[in-house]
């Protein structure tokens, strides 16, 4: 396996220019004091650098050589590879600049062929190198981490820069590293696959601006997610930053939207903020997941605690009241001043037994503590630290485990004795409360999503067979449209087309009266808008009538007849929309139409096919819900048949490939079952080539 | 003035023990390590400190004291603060705790009533100090800051220590710090009267769980925040966060929404967390206020350019691209592989000039600039730092000036030379790039928000003349409610009371057809649910039966007849609210109601009264303006009318001081005017003594 060889290879030629000063040099120097030692200097003259020998070629390398770190200029490359191959060579890390993110894509386009030619998997070009602390290996010139279970990987060296760099000052084990620029082979899929079953790395950190290919990329994210967390930035979530990410990676990236809900649907864990990745692998690395979202909040200090509790509860954690039990026993050892409330406040007296007892009391019934201590300059916290540990060390050998106890000591330059001794014993100091209790939350649900999984046996839906193409050709008619839909299983109400006056007449009468008549025409798209719609017609007058208006409605265009519905009354109007995202293909989405969706965006997404239990979250997900579920005096709508058409609905794209878009606007959705009111369906155009 | 012997006084007593490792003894450690000379130690043994000498008592020391630090034990300080009085000591902090805050309020009225014997004004009890650099006084015993512009109000001490401790470290200058505890006597409202006329301050921080009075807090923060910005952490905004404040403090805070009306309508800045406040007061110490939100990102390193700038936009600032002419200028120099368009990406060939003629470019047409630097362990990051240094330099001595330049260089270790270097040339260094962002965004909302000030002279309404008392006794009914707002010009439709079906008819007839009737009882709160409302009546006939109707929904009930309305047709609902606030008294609302009130909460908030140009402002503020405007296909609606109405009715309360809470719901706002739909109005209760 290839990456076995790029983690853990048997030797390394650095390839390019070892002079002092150089990145050759650097890289070098680099790896020796990360105590690797078969590293050898490959360059035209032959030069070794420090105790690494020097070679004019690969091939004169009288050691195993796995992997080559390429930094020598950019037309050589090529040639640099080739010579690999022919060495046996298998796997090299590239980290020479000047290909696609500068326009030289033909440059890239070579490497990549000589590459396949000789089986060599590589990494970058244009990246920052990699690292594997195990086997002392850092061909890459970001700060050198200590060695522990957080994997790094990140479309931007610099993002690695500045998490390694932390990773050192403040003691977070690293696993592996990988940047790997402009993703010329090896992607973020190949890394995923890799650290799922890597058994240095517990946790899994990766930075994005773009996916090689979204589908792909979830089916990795899923089943690394299954094994370890995996939290993801994904960055370029709005215009500048998309404007950013195109330019200076050269790739596409989807909606924002749509990738949120992938992360989502594959178990990810996202965060916006290198502090946030950070935070959460120091979480994740020092203690178990929180059972659930109860926290307590236990402090020396009134005002930070406060809005720690504050910060917690605005995330979405429950910072609740202990129990009368709780109280009563936290009021056994502690002054009557301190608050038992939850901020528990110990006030600047608090002890090491207290800490330790207040904290032993609360863990009987809160998932989580935060021990935020603001020590005053002179008071010794050593005593609270070892308070804190004792209580973590004590509730970790109870019951079932998993009871979490975090800390946040500041000012730094008063705890800088009780930081280290914190987290030598297991306990993660953060920051601010802030930042420890953002990683709280998402650690909760971590592991409230791995708990549903768990229950459901669930993984990503199996995409529904191919069946054939949309009827028909060109633009695709409203009464065609609905007649494929019924054929497909989505509830249409029953309808007659007419292209006459009184064929009008004999539709309503079958139908019904009151009936609603509609133009049918392919250059008509906002029927509404040019009088194409008439509502509530009550007799064959009214029939008559009403094809008479929408003829002249569509005077001067394609006019081909009314479609003819019953009046549908009492319903709550939905939408249920397809699109095709370029990274990520079909996506579902639901709401509620008109201003919900214009200026509440208050639609929810999936990636599509989603199953029933997802398009059932999908339903309760938007915030509109208490409108279906009988507000306001109104009946309750049948949200399970909604469920269902909305996962049928789901399936479609993938059945029918020349699907561009769906919307169904409106779908009126009654107290039983619910009918479709309108349809406009888009086919893909033939050069469309994205999924 | 006594606030300025707190701060400036010409002796110090610190009255408590004063034995080494005492508080006493700590606090004149501090005091003389701090440079202050004038310390004396009073206590019991006359037993001197260091240098300080030792007295039995204040009235011994034979040189001026103004100011007594008094940690001496809770039961004693009343005896301390009599002999203070007598020696003419005029100013205390009492930094002894075991008053109100552990339930002793007799303690804490003993003290207060001591003090206002002896006219000595006191900081305190249960507080940690005050700090004033420009004096060299340090009694508390928080970390102590370089001398500087930022002043530091804080209800927390711990508080205090965090935000003294960062000022330390990361070299932010204090001019004054106050912790004032329990509040005995001197208050938020002294401390910011102080300090908008303190030269020595440039930016006031402000640190509040609750406030002593909500109206005259609103005066003070306006009248300072009309001088220097004012920054508020406004703690408790949360369930929990509101059980801890009332705990820890005693005091009972209002509801957060109204807080944040009131900060933003006397101009403060209201920031969560109290590294937003450092970030800030670091901002508004080191540079111009930008004109505008344009903001550019240049940074060397892709991905952390992506997301500053995602971070940039999703705070609100304008991250535009460059204009054509910027771009062209740009490529001048920059090689072609930069990215232009914001964020501008030098790559990590980034130079010295490049950094600098860059920024001079895009200052041309932006606000502000952001660098940021990720700097790779093998770079010098000192030339960029100078590049932008110069770039700053230069811009600021051109044009009109506020040309705002920020940096964020990471990682620590590696820039630990060029961010003092920065800093010492007056470029701001944050953290993060995106902590930058919010705190140049904060910067752009005052500068705004000043600059309507200025162009409006607006300050804080004049609260309306008291005319006297709600018509009648008892439930206010709602004919009787109608005739009064119509009496005080707030739009009502026609309306005609009537207590019989024949008076019914008469008043129908009268009114017009089609007509609505509605109950009229004390008994019948929801008029709708029990059926007491008839809608649509069209004749006579239907006007008996609607009386008969409405008689039998009353039936059992104190049924005092029925109020008739003409039917409003084509009209938006709105609703306008009052109500009262324990702290700040009157608070006005203006929303949609229904839904839009209860799911979206848009719903706009002002403490009462509003001018014209603050009730238009709250109808721009919610988010459902659209249908208000003519979305949808609908009729714009008389916006000018609604803030005539909404100006007239947030005065009400002041005119009649024994209203408790009006809802005007719905009011029918049409195409031109609008019309009450239904009111009620709950008087104030004779006992209720809040504002």
């Amino acid at each position: 396996m290839t990456i076995e060889k790029l983690f853990n290879p048997r030797g390394v030629a650095v390839i390019g220019s070892a002079s002092e000063g150089k990145l050759g040099y650097e890289l070098i120097r680099q790896m020796l004091d990360g105590g690797y030692r078969d590293v050898f200097a490959v360059n035209p003259k032959a030069r070794g650098a420090l105790s690494a020998p020097g070679y004019d070629s690969v091939a004169k390398i009288d050691r195993p050589v796995d992997l080559a770190v390429v930094v020598s200029p950019p037309a050589t490359v090529p040639g640099v590879l080739e010579e690999c191959g022919w060495a046996g060579v298998g796997a090299a890390v590239i980290i020479t600049a000047g290909f696609s993110e500068v326009g030289n894509q033909a440059g890239e386009e070579e490497i990549k062929r000589v590459a396949r030619q000789h089986a060599i998997r590589f990494v970058g070009p244009n990246c920052a190198g990699i690292i594997n602390t195990a086997h002392h290996l850092f061909p890459t010139l970001e700060t050198r981490p200590p060695a522990g279970g957080a994997a790094l990987v990140a479309q931007s060296g610099a993002v690695g820069g500045v998490f390694l760099a932390w990773a050192r000052d403040h003691g977070l084990g690293v696993s592996k590293f990988v940047s790997y620029g402009n993703r010329g082979d090896l992607t973020e899929i190949d890394f995923l696959d890799y650290l799922a079953g890597d058994p240095e790395t517990q946790v899994v950190a990766l930075y994005i601006e773009s996916v090689a290919d979204g589908r792909k990329f979830m089916e990795a994210v899923q089943a690394c997610a299954s094994q370890k967390p995996v939290i993801v930035i994904k960055a370029g979530r709005t215009q500048s930053g998309q404007r950013a990410t195109l330019s200076h990676t050269g790739s596409m990236a989807g909606a924002d939207a749509v990738y949120d809900a992938a992360l989502r649907a594959c178990g990810a864990i996202r965060v916006h903020k290198i502090e946030e990745m950070f935070d959460l692998c120091k979480g994740f690395l020092s203690v178990g997941l929180p059972k659930g979202q109860r926290i307590a909040v236990v402090t020396n200090s009134g005002g930070p605690g406060v809005l720690a509790a504050d910060w917690a509860e605005q995330v979405g954690l429950d910072v609740a009241e202990p129990s009368p039990a709780v109280q009563a026993r936290l009021a056994e050892f502690l002054p009557a001043h301190c608050a038992f409330k939850n901020p528990i406040d110990l006030t600047v007296e608090g002890t090491e037994e207290g800490y330790r007892e207040t904290l032993l009391a609360l863990l009987q019934e809160f998932d989580a503590v935060l021990a935020l201590n603001i020590a005053p300059p002179y008071l010794d916290s050593m005593p609270l630290a070892r308070g804190i540990c004792d209580a973590a060390e004590q509730a970790a050998g109870q019951g079932d485990g998993d009871k979490v106890v975090v800390a946040s000591f500041l000012p730094e330059w008063v705890v800088e004795a009780s930081v280290p001794y914190l987290e030598e014993r297991g306990v993660p100091n953060f920051a601010t409360g802030e930042r420890a209790v953002v990683a709280l939350k998402h650690m909760a649900d971590y592991q409230a999503h791995r708990a549903s999984q768990r229950a459901n046996s669930r993984s990503l839906p199996e995409l529904p067979r191919e069946v054939g193409r949309l009827p028909g050709a060109g633009q695709m008619l409203e009464p065609e449209a609905m007649a494929w839909l019924r054929d497909e299983g989505i509830p249409v109400p029953d309808f007659r087309f007419a292209s006459t006056r009184e064929e009008a007449v004999q539709g309503c009468r079958e139908i019904g009266y009151p009936a609603v008549m509609k133009v049918v025409s392919p250059d008509v798209l906002h029927k509404s808008d040019c009088g194409g719609v008439v509502l509530n017609i009550r007799d064959d007058d009214a029939a008559r009538a009403a094809f008479e208006t929408i003829e002249r409605a569509a005077a001067g265009k394609d006019f081909r007849g009314a479609v003819i519905y019953p009046l549908i009354r009492d319903a709550q109007e939905v939408l249920l929309g397809l699109s095709r995202d370029p990274q990520f293909g079909p996506v579902v989405a639901f709401g509620l139409g008109g201003i919900y969706t214009e200026i509440w965006r208050d639609v929810a997404l999936r990636v599509a096919p989603v199953d029933r239990v997802e398009a059932a979250a999908m339903i309760r997900e938007i915030k509109s819900l208490p409108l279906l579920e009988g507000a306001r005096g109104q009946a309750p709508r049948d949200l399970d048949a909604l469920a269902d058409v909305l996962t049928t609905f789901s399936q479609l794209p993938f059945r029918y490939p020349d699907i561009g878009e769906i919307d169904l606007n409106p779908v009126f959705l009654l107290a039983e079952g619910l009918l479709v009111g309108d349809v406009r369906v888009i086919r893909r155009q033939p050069g469309e080539t994205c999924e």
